[in-house]
């Protein structure tokens, strides 16, 4: 089956401080702030076409509201609600404009806790990617340099059912999974793209948690840009720079004001639905996970929000 | 409609000298000789699950004899074959193990004069990447570190029904075009997938030319270390480092020892369906050739095999 | 004889428009704007001590007025004075604070045609590096990025005369030079540090003529973010991103908006005066000239101010 | 004073297992063995001019038996040797062909309880760079693409001592301290040239400790592709890759099989002796250590060799 989900279109995450986090995601992450609107602050990268990927909503605790995905069409959306029916899963319409610009989206209550939406209409940004005669940017990126955002991993219990919704009603494919010796899977690594994840499962006996949202930078020079910025402007750096052993992508690992974990990655292998899956043992945890410390570290799978 | 065709999975170039054509491509440019075989050699990039993605074969004039590409399926073959059939485009079937390893073709006679061959079976190499607990490279990628054979350019008349062919029955994309004052398309890139092109035409009163056979380095940095290698082995450039503007690919052009322009790229954007096409007009292309030097260098544009 | 001379210290040049010239050196490449003074433009990269290193006199012509070089100390000032004086060389003094900050400057009039300055003391900028537990950097490098004023490329006829007063005054040593069939220099490239060079001679039928003034960059990464911002900001390119063979250094030569050309470079190799010195023959020129491109631009050896 | 000291010239290092050490310095470093002799192996990196720069001797307890200093003449050896006598510090004449090729050398005792030799002459290596149309490299580099053995950071007891006699007599800077709280010395970076560092002295209550050896690469892309060579091939990472706040460098840290602590580095400011010193307070030691984790490693400052 291809997959008719084109990329992760925005996260909507909950902080703390929302001026904090505006200078966080804008000021040192170096995403343009879009709108603020009902309590809520519309961000987005450089390179990307539609109105935002970050919304950031100020509330009294932290973590994910949801995560959405753009789809390929409305027909699309509405073949994934037939689909869901017929499998008895809770879903849920949100109106068009609950977000400004974007359309109606399909809210499916995933098995591990999590809010996923489903849509296929978001406005363009009017600061979006040239198209006429296009220069390689409007302005020379700023802060870290970020492209686009590009993947969140998440911590619940069912993760096997999650997978399975990503996979049989929207063709997925599992890139790597990590099992351990009773051969349960501890994290599954999913892909509706040639990229080597789009959404990441991390198995705890938790519902509707966040472990990161990921964002992608050119090469590793501006993942050594990026920790020189952070470094100087005194943000904690949770990890790396280092590679993953797991889609091989170079990164570092960090926190918002409010201890949501940020990625900045690059790099990583393309991948295509006819590869193999990769498959990670326990013993070897420790090198998937990062590649050159090849151990795991106990802050980076215990810390999450 | 989502495109069924996976990726570029294969081309097939006429060298004069097999020989000085396996120093080039195993020894300079660091791909694996697979085997040799009924006047042909196969070769592979050190990151391709499937057998072989370059064929070379000794003839005695030079250019490409086909271009193929990896299906999902065979299900989306047959389809595609009932497509040309209703549309009346001459295709033909080459049977299985016409190479080792590849399964059924069907073989597309574009209006460009390219033969254009579509497959759903390929034997997996021995020497892919890793997949249990992989490591990030069996061991460190040689000669030029090229990645996978990543696309074409081809130079034909006919260049709006060969696309039109890959866009109705192929679900590709245009993501740029370079339009005369006329408004005729003068060059036209598609995509079947998140990359910036998979196949790109170019018009010419010409019939089933090449223009180069591209293949994917990780970075700028890599970009750069392929020209020291290529000066250093005395492998003539022909232009480069330098970048495009369309498709902001980081290149350098250069010759196989028979005249068959390769090229060695990386970066670029990544695509998806619902993204603008991007347009230049005939006073900026020389900017969308190449965006530092900003003009359209002749050598490039008239010298094809 | 261990040379005494620490270092380029700054480079005075004439530009057309002053307004037009302070755009492109200090919003193009980044370089701070420290002081207008006396119908002149101070400037300093973010990662030099000293108060400035560029100066800008408009004018109504262009090239170099002076080239001035920061010595270890008065005493080494004091020495050269006495050795110019035994050989009969020009020299006069430019008296203290003919350049805010700068102190006493011995002024030789070179063979070629050139006034270079030796100097033992110049104010410390007021944002120059920290010292006090330092950051990486104040703020993240602006424009080009550009680390420091690294070396200029002069043109004249006597460069064998000029080269011997820095060789035998001044301890400087010959890292390469490049002969005619005749055996006779036709350019010169010397250092008074571990710098693959701090001047460098290149011999025409001219007089004080300037051929570049270049300044130093990190890395082929940030040579490649330079070349993508003057595409970006339509700074015409001369030639590049391309590599020496000659000191080996990561090259882009572009103009600024009078005409003078600039050079932004990266990496070479380290020097020390025990190492052999590089001869390259005519022949082989093109090479050493453009390691990539492998032939003399005529463009290039032709343009100067 | 000018200093006449042209660089670290080569370390002698005590290894367990003198096969392990030439797969770890020769196959996995890259490095070129130059020869066995008296139950010594030589090495080199392929940028050298000089012989060698590496010597190992297997023995039963590890770490360093010599470092050894290059001077710019025989006179300023001579020199040394009258400002020795004059203050009293040991000293002894090492025969020249102790080691093959080398001239004779001066070995200074020193407070700290290394052994610091200072010679002359070396005999040029067969393979060391080109010098007649030289190309960038002869061979493309292989591992870890080391351009030169650098600096070596050593522990000892009388940290203040051993760094006056190299700034009496022989002309060092001090390019960065670590002070206490009650202002004494920590910690003492030394330089001879334009370098951050020639040598660094480490304060500890032993005599005669190596921290580390290191080795330079050209870029933090090199460094990426060294810590990916390191993790490929299980070579035990202690750190990085990361950047130091003192001297900026980019660097990883790792053992070779003795347990001998060996770092690769790129990057770091140039020095001049008219730059001011820098200086650590103990509160900010954590970021001058590793700029990015910002805290002192234990496992770092006490393990030695």
């Amino acid at each position: 089956m291809l997959s008719p989900v084109l990329r992760p279109g925005f996260i909507q995450l909950r902080v703390l401080d929302i001026e904090a986090a505006i200078v966080h995601y804008r000021d040192h992450m170096g995403l343009d702030l879009v709108s603020r609107h009902d309590g809520r602050v519309y961000l987005k990268a450089y390179d990307e076409f539609d109105r935002h990927s970050v919304v950031l909503r100020e509330a009294d605790n932290v973590g994910v509201d949801v995560m959405a995905f753009k789809m390929a069409s409305q027909e699309s959306v509405e073949e994934l609600r037939r689909n869901l029916d017929r499998r008895g899963i809770v879903h849920e319409v949100i109106e068009p404009e609950e977000q400004p610009g974007v359309g109606e989206r399909l809210r499916v209550h995933m098995p591990t806790g999590h809010l996923f939406d489903f849509y296929a209409t978001m406005a363009l940004s009017d600061n979006g990617p040239m198209t006429d005669n296009p220069e390689l940017w409007r302005d020379d990126p700023k802060g870290m340099r970020i492209i686009r955002f590009d993947h969140c991993a998440l911590l619940g219990d069912e993760i096997d059912a999650a997978a399975e919704i990503l996979i049989e009603c929207l063709g997925f494919s599992v890139t790597e999974r990590v099992v351990d010796p009773d051969g349960e899977n501890i994290a599954i690594f999913l892909s509706c793209s040639n990229k080597a994840h789009d959404v990441a499962f991390l198995k705890a006996p938790v519902k509707g948690k966040l472990h990161h949202a990921s964002f992608l930078l050119e090469s590793w020079a501006d993942i050594g840009h990026a920790a020189d910025l952070m470094a100087r402007r005194d943000i904690k750096i949770d990890i790396g720079p280092t590679r993953h052993g797991i889609t091989r992508g170079q990164t570092i690992y960090f926190f918002d004001p409010s201890g949501n974990r940020n990625e900045t990655f690059s790099g990583g292998y393309h991948f295509y639905p006819d590869n193999p899956t990769r498959v990670w043992t326990t013993d070897k945890f420790g090198k998937g996970l990062f590649y050159y410390e090849q151990e795991v570290v106990e802050s980076f799978v215990g810390v999450y929000t």
